[in-house]
C-alpha cells in the first residue's frame, strides 16, 4: 500500500504552462535552456515512471533497513544501489548539468519538477543525488580548469556523488566558530583534519569515489567567518590518469540513529589529514558554499512539496476507500456508511493538503524559473530583477513550505485515524520523513532571520516594494475580471490587495523599529516570513483561478477553483494572527524575567 | 541525557492552591474527599520522585526495545516489569480508587496531577496503568455485586491491569458497525467471538492477569449502537475461590508496529468463544463503557500535558546550554557566542511551550477538580453545574491539548535544531509518543463534532452561555484591578471581554446555521473547538496574572505574568483567524467538485 505514487502530471503541466507560460518565458529569457511542452511532457512522463516504478517501492524498505555501518563502510538498503545505477544509466542524474559534463542541459525549473517526484517517491533516497547536484553546482562556479576537469563529469553522470561539510558538534548556525584545520602541504594541497556531523549522503556504496565539499580554517586565519576557506576532499585520491587511487583520510565514523528519513546515510566524518583541494579563494569558503546553500534551501522547500503531495495523494485514497459513519449530507433513508470523504471536516483537512500542496507547487517552481531567468538571461536588468527575487524568496520557499509539509503530512496521518500511526499504513513515515525539513538547511528561524535581516532590513524593503508591485497586478487583474462574482475572483482581488497594504505596513515596521531595538527584527521576523508566505499563496491562487474560471466547465478547473476559494476562505485568515505576532513588542519575548524562576 | 526530568511541584502547586483553591473547594463541596496542603505536597513530592528516579530513565529503553510478540506472549521493555510492581506495592496504582477496594480515596484532581507527571516521565509505560484505571471506573459505575468484588481489588492494587476493546478492523469511530458476537452460555456467561485492533494494554508480563473491557454484539441485537453490549473478559478465568484457572479464550494475535509508544503494547485481540461476563444492561454498552471515555479523555490531554512539559524542559536545558550566535541583545565589545536562549526567535518558541504547558496544567486540573466536585458534592444543583461543564470541555481538553501537544514537542525539536532530529536527544521521542493523541479516544475530528453537536447543539446554547458567565467574570476582575496598567492585565480584560463576545456570536451563528444546513457543524466544528481552548487558556492566563500581579517581587511570579502577556500577544490572536473558518460556508468543503478530477 505504502509504495503508490502517481506523479501529478496533470497539476504540473498546470503550473508550468498555465500559470508560469515556461516555454514562453524561457524562450524569451533563457534562449539555450529553452524546452517546448511535448519535450518537457516526455522528460517528466519519464521521470514519473522511474520515480513511481522503482523508487516508490524502495521507500518503506529504506526507512525499515536503514544503512548498516561496518568499520567505516556504509551499506545501503537493499535496491538502494540498483536503483542509483539505473538514475545515472538513465541520465536523470545529469538533468540540469551542462551538457559538456554529460549532462542534459535542461532548466533549473525542469529539474525542480523532477526533485519534487524523487521527494515524493523515496525522500531518504533523493538525498544522494540531491548532494551531488550541490557539489557540481559549487565546483561548477568555484572550481580551478583542473578541479573542473577532474570532477564535473563524474558528479554530473552519477558516477560518483558528493557532500557538503559544514557542521561540527559545537557549531551548526554559527559557522564562524568552526574548528576544522587546512594545512597546506608542499604541492599546493592542504591536509584537512577535524569533525563534521549529520553529513547527508557522507558515506555509502552506490558510487565508487565520494566528492566532499568541506569548509575549514587556515592555520593563519581570522577567527569568524572570514577565516573560513572551502577545499574539496575526494574519498579516493586520482591518479594522473584521473583513475581512483589511495584512499583519502577521510573516513566516516558513525551513523545517527534519526527520527526519519533513515534511507539516508547521516555521517558523523572524520578527517585526519585528509588530502584536500582549495576552491575559491582563501577565507572566502562561506560564499563558494552558498551557491549550493541557495539551491540546497529551495530543494528542500521542494522535498516538503514532494512528501505533501503523497500524503495528499495518500489521505485522499484512504477516505474514498474507508467507510466509516454517515455524511451529514446523506440522505436518512440510505444505507450503511459512507466514505469519510464524505465527512465536512475530512473534506476541511484533505482541501487544507490540497491547498497548500498545490500552492507550495506554484511558487516552487516559479522560483526555479527565476534561477534560469538570473542565470541565463541575456539582460543584465533582466537577470539583476530575478536575482533579487531569488534572494528575497528562497528563505521563504525553505521554511514556509517545510513548515506546511510538516502540517500537511501530519494531516494525511490524522485522516488516517488510527490507521494513521501504524508503520505499514506508510502515513507516518512521511511526517517524520517531512520533520527534518524546517531544521536543515538552515533552521526556520535562520531562514526568518535572513529574510528580515539580510534581505528586507538590507535593501530598505527595495524587493519586497518590487514583490508588492507584482502582487497587486494580480489584485488588478482580479478586479477587472468581468462575471467574476460566482467564482469570487473579485473576493480574491480585494483579500490580496488587503494583504498587501498589510505586507507593506509591516514592513515598514520592521524597517522603522530595527533602527530603534535591535531585538525587534528577531522578535518578528517568524510571522513576517509567514506572512510573506501567504502573499505568495494568494497570488499564485489568485492567478489559478484566473485560468481555471476561464475553464470551469472542465473539472481538472473547477477543482482548481473550488481550492483557490478554500485556500482564500480558511488559510489566508491565518494572516490576521500574524500581524499583532509580528508587532509584538520585543521586550516580551526579552524580558529576563522570562525563564528566572 | 534524555532521562531528565524534574516534576514541576512549583507550578502544579501554583495551579492546585493559587488558582483553583484545591483545600477550599473540595473541603466545601466533597468534604470526604478533602485533602490538606501539606497531604497534597508529600503525595505529589513522592510520585515526582518516583516518575523522575524510575520511569523516566525507562523511557528511552522502551522506545528502543519495544515490546517483543511470541506465540501470544508478550514481553515488555527491561526494567518495565519491576517499575510496575513498585509502582503498585508502593500503592500509587490505587490513588483515586476507593478505599474500600484498597485504593488511597483521593481527589480525582490529584489523579490528574499524578498522571501529568507519569506521562512526563514515561508515557508509553503510563498506558498500562491508565488502562487499568479506566476498567476500574467502569466496573465501580456499572457492575454486579460479584464483579465488583471479584475485579475492583486487583484493579485498584495493582496486582491485575485492564484493557478497552472497542476497534475493530472495520471500524473505530463507528462503534455501531462493530460485529464481535457474544453468544449466550447456559451458566448466565458469554461466549465473545471476533477481532479487535488498536488495544493498549492488550497484552504484557506485568501483572498475572488482565481484565478485558469488550464491545460486543448479541445474536438477536439490532443493527447500529443500541445493539452494543458490554463485557467483563479477563485472561484468566478464576476458580471459586477466585485463584486464577483456565486460561480463557482470548490471546494476543500480534503487535502493532507504529510511529512512537514503542514500550507499550498495541494489539490485535483475538476472542475466539472467550468467557465474558454482561456489565450493565444489554444493549447499553456505549454508555457503560463511556464511562471510561470521558475519563480517559481528559486522561489523554493531560498526557499531552506531560509529554509537553517535558519538552519544554529539555529544550529550555538546551538553550541554556547551548552556546552558538550571538544575541542582538548582546554588547558589541563581548566576545564568543551566547546561549541560544539569548535569541529572540528561540525565546518566542520557548515561551510559546511555556504558555501552552502551563496554561494547559491550569485548564487539566481545573476539569478534573470539576469531577470530584460532579461525583462528591452534596448538593444537586453544583454536582449537575459541575456535570454541564465537564460534558462541554472534556472534548476541548482532549483536543485543544492534543493538538497543542503535538505543536509544543515539535518547537522543543526545532529548539534543538539539528539535535533535536537525532534519537540520543530525546526530543524527537516526545514528538513521536505525542503524535497518537489527537487520534486516539476519538480523534479531534470526532471531539470537535461532539462539542458542536452533542454539547452546543443539544442544549441550544445554555452550557456555553454559563461558561461566558464565568470568564466573563475574569475580565470583569481584570478590568477592576487598580494599577494594571504596568501588567496589562486590563489589556487581558480587554481581550477577554471582546474574546466572550466572539464566542457569543459564534455560538449563535452555529446554532442558527444548523437549522438550515446539516453540513454547517461539521465545517465549523474544528476551528469552534479551538476557539473555546483559547477561551480557556484565556481566561486561566489572566487568573494566573490576577495573582502573580500582586507578587511580582518574586521571579516565579514575575515569570508567570511575562508569559501571561506573551499568551495574550502572541498566542490568542489565533483566534482572529478562527473566527471566518468557523463561519466558512459548508459549501466550501462539501463542494462536490473539489476532488472530482
Amino acid at each position: 500500500m505504502s509504495g503508490n505514487y502517481i506523479p501529478p502530471l496533470r497539476d504540473m503541466q498546470f503550473v508550468l504552462h498555465e500559470l508560469l507560460d515556461m516555454e514562453g518565458v524561457l524562450a524569451r529569457h533563457c534562449a539555450d535552456k529553452a524546452i517546448d511542452r511535448e519535450t518537457a511532457h516526455q522528460v517528466l512522463d519519464g521521470a514519473g515512471r522511474f520515480c513511481a516504478e522503482v523508487l516508490a517501492p524502495l521507500n518503506s524498505v529504506g526507512d525499515q533497513h536503514g544503512c548498516e555501518y561496518n568499520a567505516g563502510d556504509v551499506k545501503t538498503a537493499p535496491g538502494f544501489r540498483e536503483a542509483f545505477n539505473r538514475y545515472a544509466s538513465d541520465g536523470w542524474s545529469g538533468l540540469v548539468c551542462d551538457v559538456e559534463d554529460g549532462g542534459q542541459g535542461l532548466p533549473h525549473i525542469m529539474g525542480t519538477v523532477v526533485s519534487e517526484m524523487l521527494a515524493s517517491s523515496n525522500s531518504a533516497w533523493s538525498l544522494y543525488p540531491k548532494l551531488s547536484e550541490g557539489a557540481y553546482r559549487c565546483i561548477r562556479a568555484n572550481g580551478t580548469d583542473w578541479q573542473k576537469d577532474t570532477f564535473l563529469t563524474p558528479l554530473a553522470t552519477g558516477e560518483w556523488t558528493g557532500t557538503m561539510c559544514l557542521t561540527e558538534p559545537h557549531c551548526g548556525t554559527d559557522l564562524g566558530l568552526l574548528r576544522t584545520r587546512a594545512v597546506p602541504n608542499v604541492d599546493g594541497s592542504f591536509a584537512i583534519t577535524g569533525t563534521k556531523i549529520f553529513i547527508s549522503s557522507g558515506e555509502h556504496d552506490l558510487a565508487p569515489n565520494i566528492i566532499h565539499l568541506v569548509l575549514a580554517r587556515l592555520p593563519d586565519a581570522p577567527a569568524g567567518v572570514r577565516g573560513i576557506s572551502l577545499f574539496i576532499v575526494p574519498k579516493f585520491l586520482l591518479d594522473d590518469a584521473g583513475k581512483l587511487a589511495a584512499r583519502n583520510g577521510v573516513q566516516c565514523g558513525s551513523l545517527e540513529r534519526k527520527m526519519g528519513i533513515h534511507g539516508n546515510a547521516t555521517c558523523v566524518m572524520n578527517f585526519e589529514a585528509a588530502t584536500g583541494y582549495l576552491i575559491g579563494e582563501a577565507g572566502k569558503g562561506l560564499a563558494a558554499m552558498f551557491v549550493m546553500m541557495n539551491g540546497a534551501r529551495l530543494g528542500t522547500g521542494t522535498q516538503a512539496l514532494g512528501l505533501s503531495e503523497t500524503a495528499y495523494q495518500r489521505a485522499l485514497r484512504y477516505s474514498q476507500e474507508r467507510l466509516q459513519s454517515r455524511s451529514p449530507a446523506t440522505p436518512a433513508s440510505s444505507t450503511g456508511p459512507d466514505p469519510i470523504l464524505s465527512l465536512p471536516d475530512v473534506r476541511r483537512m484533505l482541501l487544507t493538503q490540497r491547498a497548500l500542496v498545490e500552492g507550495g507547487r506554484a511558487f516552487a517552481y516559479w522560483l526555479a524559473l527565476q534561477i534560469d531567468i538570473h542565470q541565463h538571461s541575456a539582460d543584465a536588468q533582466t537577470s539583476r530583477d530575478a536575482e533579487g527575487l531569488l534572494a528575497l524568496l528562497t528563505p521563504v520557499a525553505k521554511a514556509f513550505l517545510s513548515d506546511n509539509g510538516v502540517d500537511v503530512t501530519s494531516l494525511g496521518m490524522q485522516v488516517h485515524g488510527g490507521a494513521g500511526f501504524i508503520t505499514e499504513t506508510g502515513a507516518e513515515q512521511l511526517l517524520r520523513d517531512a520533520r527534518i525539513l524546517p531544521i536543515y538547511e538552515g533552521t526556520n528561524g535562520v531562514q526568518a532571520n535572513d529574510l528580515v535581516g539580510r534581505k528586507v532590513l538590507a535593501d530598505e524593503g527595495l524587493q519586497i516594494r518590487r514583490l508588492l508591485t507584482i502582487v497587486r497586478e494580480t489584485a488588478t487583474e482580479c478586479l477587472a475580471r468581468d462575471g467574476s462574482a460566482e467564482s469570487k475572483v473579485d473576493d480574491m482581488g480585494r483579500a490580496i490587495a488587503e494583504l498587501c497594504d498589510d505586507v507593506e505596513a509591516a514592513t515598514q515596521f520592521i524597517l522603522d523599529s530595527a533602527q530603534l531595538d535591535p531585538c525587534q527584527p528577531g522578535t518578528s521576523s517568524a510571522a513576517y516570513l509567514r506572512l510573506i508566505g501567504h502573499l505568495m499563496f494568494a497570488h499564485f491562487w489568485a492567478r489559478a483561478a484566473l485560468v481555471a474560471t476561464t475553464k470551469a466547465a472542465d473539472s481538472f478547473y473547477a477543482g482548481k477553483l473550488v481550492t483557490a476559494q478554500f485556500y482564500f476562505a480558511s488559510l489566508l485568515p491565518e494572516s490576521r494572527s500574524l500581524l499583532p505576532r509580528i508587532r509584538l513588542e520585543s521586550s516580551a519575548v526579552m524580558n529576563p524575567l522570562a525563564f528566572a524562576a
